[in-house]
């Protein structure tokens, strides 16, 4: 059986590669494995069924041969155990990998998310442009972190591993907001990711699911 | 060497154990490994020499032979693959353990944290009271569809494992909030879990910490 990425039958970004099917659709490129998609409308994907398989109602979900998995983080570490070239084969440099994984989800993400939060679902309260400013200061300050924690380097820790891949993914999410300008190391290394062929060829499959539906519908 | 856990030398709550160092400590008495620990102040933890091992000057680090950690969910599952009792043998499990790994940090825990950061950043902001209540409508959504999935089973998936570790310790940073009272299957998954030997061990370790610190300062 091809395994099965769930993926929104819209993507709320467009097509822009910021959800988070993304991540998996890159690291299964990354390591030469095929899969098949799911797509599900925002109504499905609150239904019992997808709940099933990802009890958030969110996406992704992930099924192969009696497994089903759900968080992106998750997935993704899955994907990079079983294929080449996303996890390091020495323990210590595999751990390390696997930090970067979780800085990028739950130091970087969090405040991101809470941008996008602020801006969509509090946009229109009288708070807004003062809370945006404090939530940009928590972000600055993580970026800033991170930019001196890079360097002139290429990546996080040696060669390219999954804890790279997430993190470009995550830092993607400012695209727009100006921010990253003011990080010239944190702009490279995302354009230096972002240039690999897998990275390429998940962006455009991902863009071909939402340019068949605008067709579609 | 005996491995070094990085803690506050003074926990901001107090020694209640909310503190990410916890769920380390947790994981380590699980598994039946020895530790000792560094104690950092807040000062301390912004130096270079904190910071080459924690990049954003926050607690827990990780240090064993040749290897440093950071990110508590990188050091947890580092211990969980090492030592026997928190990651099942087999693989479909183990990923399914992770998985909730993964949820426990990355969609359960960050409104959690915004409402403490609504809290201690934004307390005095007139915007704050409304703010708490779109807060914790996203948190009881959230509490809604876990609580679901649980329904009366005694862990998340099959035996106890590090996904429900993770998820204890951030559910716990709710109480004093009121809201678990409102979900019983929650409340009791809790009460369940720290009620482990394990967990007793570790809270009493880090509240020493504290008592200690009082003592001498």
């Amino acid at each position: 059986m091809t395994p099965i990425l769930t993926v929104f039958e819209r993507s709320p970004d467009q097509g822009r590669g910021l959800a988070r099917d993304m991540r998996v659709r890159w690291a299964l490129e990354e390591v030469g494995q095929a899969y098949d998609t799911r797509q599900v409308s925002f109504a499905e994907m609150k239904e019992p069924e997808h709940r099933a398989r990802q009890p958030f109602g969110q996406i992704p979900s992930w099924e192969e041969d009696g497994l089903t998995l759900f968080e992106s983080g998750a997935i993704v570490l899955h994907i990079a155990e079983r294929g080449p070239g996303l996890l390091p084969a020495e323990s210590g440099a595999r751990a390390r990998a696997i930090s970067w994984m979780f800085a990028a989800l739950n130091t970087i993400e969090p405040p991101i998310v809470e941008r996008e939060v602020a801006c969509y679902l509090e946009g229109d309260r009288p708070w807004c442009a003062e809370r945006l400013a404090l939530i940009d200061a928590r972000i600055r300050r993580r970026l800033g972190e991170l930019a001196a924690r890079l360097g002139d380097a290429d990546c996080l820790d040696g060669a390219f591993t999954v804890g790279d891949l997430m993190m470009v993914t995550v830092l993607r999410r400012l695209e727009g907001s100006g921010m990253l300008a003011d990080f010239p190391t944190l702009d490279r290394y995302i354009a230096r990711a972002t240039a690999r062929p897998a990275y390429l060829r998940a962006f455009d499959a991902q863009l071909a699911v939402y340019s068949r539906s605008e067709v579609g519908g």
